[in-house]
């Protein structure tokens, strides 16, 4: 293997792979912002982080996902950007002017929510969300 | 653990940390695309990938390096875009309108490259890009 690899026991999370093909058709296979369709530019994101969701069906559930374009999800992910309840994109004031233009973030629309997704929401913007 | 979580043997990879220190270095903190300047939201891309480099030596290369936007290292690690001899991107046929858009494909300046670079891009436009 060389002196870059080496192989070690590590934790490995079962049912991405579903969680990815239930956001996939929940979203229509399109990043709602960018209009992306390309699988390989699009990241089923998770709402609650995995590491932070309390079981197994919250890990998987299609209500704590989001589709997203690669560049989107690295903003939600990083809590530079969130939504409110109406859906709308809200940035954290340390993300620059280069990126929000990259995001095309002033012509976001905004995402059609239900209530599972809004409460999840919520816990993204108190505990995610990057406020200063 | 529950359902979603297991312990398996698996390959880790070392140096890319250092790696993506250099790449930072090299290319002054910020994609050359967007201006994007985001740790959380920039990426050290492999021109030649990890998995095909023939060394720890190629891995671990500045020169083997590219930093890209999240967006666009997903397009150039799936091979929906590469790069010409004067830097340019050229898409892959296959990448849609709104990817286009997204990227700001048609306003991407040419990167600055150097020969060390141009030799790993010619691999990555006859072995990774999508010619069709």
């Amino acid at each position: 293997m060389g002196d870059t690899e080496a192989e070690r026991a590590q934790k490995v999370r079962i049912g991405q792979d579903r969680f990815r093909v239930a956001v996939m058709d929940y979203w229509n296979r399109t990043c709602p912002f960018t209009g992306v369709v390309e699988p390989q530019l699009l990241r089923a994101s998770h709402i609650i982080p995995w590491a932070d969701c309390e079981s197994d069906q919250e890990r998987l559930n299609v209500h704590n996902g989001l589709l997203l374009s690669s560049l989107w999800d690295a903003a939600f992910d990083s809590g530079l950007v969130t939504f409110d309840d109406l859906g709308n994109a809200i940035a954290s004031p340390s993300l620059g002017k280069s990126a929000r233009l990259a995001l095309a973030l002033e012509k976001a629309p905004p995402l059609q929510l239900v209530d599972e997704q809004r409460s999840r929401l919520a816990w993204h913007r108190s505990e995610i969300w990057v406020a200063d």
